[in-house]
């Protein structure tokens, strides 16, 4: 048993439960190292207190299963059979009171578990225990997210060669998505954005056919999944010369990052973090334009626990990873952000991004 | 009131029920026009008996949901708001018994549901009758997949372009998305498959770094998403002369493949459209090699109702849109498969996809 099923069982005992049933994939592949999407079919890690873990899953993914998990006892199923029935038959008598997602278990196959399985009807919400587990990331878990932030900065140089008068969004986010293909990444890790000229603005703005033009600013917000982790990165560039106000834009936004960023430490509150990056913002007169939250938590999901926003008085830990992503958006001016990839030491931060960010011409 | 609307308040007034709450937000698509991925935040459409629908959206999407939707009634939320009880205040008294998606709504939703809105225990599940409303294509749903279907086409023969001796199938896979993204589609409909040599034998084989040689099959399976519906197509080539083993294996999926599409026409089950290829297939004596079920159902979902599979008894109607895609996988030798995707008609079938099936050469 690895120390993150001792850390549940652990939990379990505190709270008086006596089985976990873990269905969220990310958990499963957190938990046992097999990640894999079974899309409608089940797959599940269980635990009872006292015994050891044990995995369910499709019969298709069994050679995978154990090739990539580190828990001994694997049971299968076909499609025609009831999975359900057959997790059953492989646990110890009465379940008692059972700990489930509640967030990620339907009310269908909740109803189809209640029938199969003889637990509770007491049911204890362990989302939170995987949570607070996850925000802390292994020097292991450090070293894929730093793999995948090296990959998208790849990426992110090499799409910069294809940059030019006239180029749309739509095909410069083709060159990115390319590229992330090339590398060997295992995809985006969320739809790749690229933004110009006034759509720069929209936050939620949707790449489409304009074209790049002098004067414009150029935004790309693109990250990969990579061995299962994700990065995150957004850099904003000019394409041709700026107006004065567009850079004072720019200036102010990077100063918010950095100011973010020197505040990052080991018993601080994530609000603080926001707050550093917000009175920058606040002092040079763009407060109304700065209309998100600073960042997020970054691992196994490319948004994750943390939300990083000013009300936020959770503290930052040593092993924490997240992203600082200040923006100003002027509508029908234009909008930018740069966003970083960072990890709490014990004494302050790392930041795992090294793209530069100082303003560049292209 | 649309004709979707009318449908399902036929069925409320049947099953007795008094409020339906739709939050799959493919079928709030289905229902309002409305295509959004809400993430975390709430989206719903609902309908009490005797009142028109109404449609609760995040703040930020607001603009875009009245620009989309037939919907009058749109009430909005902030990310510092309960929704539930915003959605509360709209609806009026009791909501007596409620419909919901089991399938889609999760534990912990269900009960900040309940803590907020007012609606008997006994809850029914209406993902069946989307399913059932869904499975025959409107003249307007028919003309988005021929649309996807057609843009899947070009970006095949855009890619079969890049074919050549020593590519991998990353770069494949990447050539592929990067002709999805050009020619504007909303993205692929799954992952984007292209597989070669020995590797085609694996019906969930995973793209890699394998290169093409001479004498392997080659093998796309791809698709896209296109105003919110899906086209998927599979095509198998021969790179360079073929052994006479892998000359039999396609010449029999595809004649499972034609003799699937010849016995379709209303009024027939599934089962027997399967039955109908793998007949073929068991005649050449290849029988233990087609491992998995015909095809499903395509629409809004890439996968959706039905499965077919032998032992389905459903009937097939004029509207419905399917896959056709039988397959023979012999380990260390190759695999071909051959999809296609068809609507059934009055009195037959129309191949939606027309890229050429005869066995060529690339």
């Amino acid at each position: 048993m690895n120390t993150r099923w001792s850390g549940l069982e652990q939990k379990m005992k505190e709270v008086g439960i006596q089985t976990l049933l873990i269905t969220d994939p990310k958990h499963v592949y957190y938990l046992t190292g097999f990640l894999s999407n079974p899309h409608e079919r089940f797959l599940a890690a269980a635990l009872q207190l006292g015994s050891e873990p044990l995995l369910i899953v499709p019969a298709l993914d069994e050679e995978a299963a154990r090739a990539a998990s580190d828990v001994q006892d694997i049971i299968t199923h076909q499609d025609t059979d009831n999975p359900y029935l057959i997790l059953k038959n492989h646990m110890n008598g009465s379940l008692g009171t059972i700990g489930l997602e509640k967030e990620h278990v339907s009310i269908s196959r909740y109803e189809q578990l209640k029938d199969a399985l003889s637990f509770d009807s007491y049911v204890v919400d362990i989302g939170p225990w995987l949570r607070d587990l996850r925000v802390c990331k292994s020097p292991e878990e450090i070293n894929k997210i730093r793999h995948a932030v090296h990959l998208i900065e790849q990426v992110l140089e090499e799409a910069l060669l294809s940059v030019k008068e006239g180029i749309s969004e739509n095909e410069l986010v083709a060159e990115v998505e390319y590229q992330i293909r090339k590398l060997g990444a295992d995809g985006p890790s969320f739809d790749s954005m690229v933004l110009t000229g006034e759509k720069t603005a929209l936050p939620h703005g949707v790449p489409g056919t304009r074209q790049l033009s002098r004067g414009d600013l150029l935004m790309f917000d693109i990250g990969v999944y990579a061995s299962g982790y994700a990065s995150d990165i957004t850099r904003t560039f000019a394409f041709g010369e700026l107006s004065e106000e567009k850079r004072t834009i720019y200036e102010t936004v990077l100063a918010a990052n950095e100011a973010a960023i020197a505040a990052i430490k080991p018993g601080v509150t994530y609000g603080s973090i926001d707050k550093a990056a917000r009175d920058v913002i606040d002092e040079a007169g763009y407060d109304e334009y700065f209309i998100h939250r600073l960042g997020h938590g970054l691992g196994i999901d490319v948004h994750e626990f943390p939300s990083i926003h000013g009300n936020n008085e959770y503290l930052l830990t040593e092993g924490n990873v997240f992203t600082v992503e200040p923006g100003i958006y002027v509508p029908r001016v234009g909008g930018v952000r740069i966003e970083d990839d960072v990890l709490v030491t014990h004494d302050g931060v790392d930041v795992l991004t090294s793209f530069p960010k100082k303003l560049t011409y292209l």
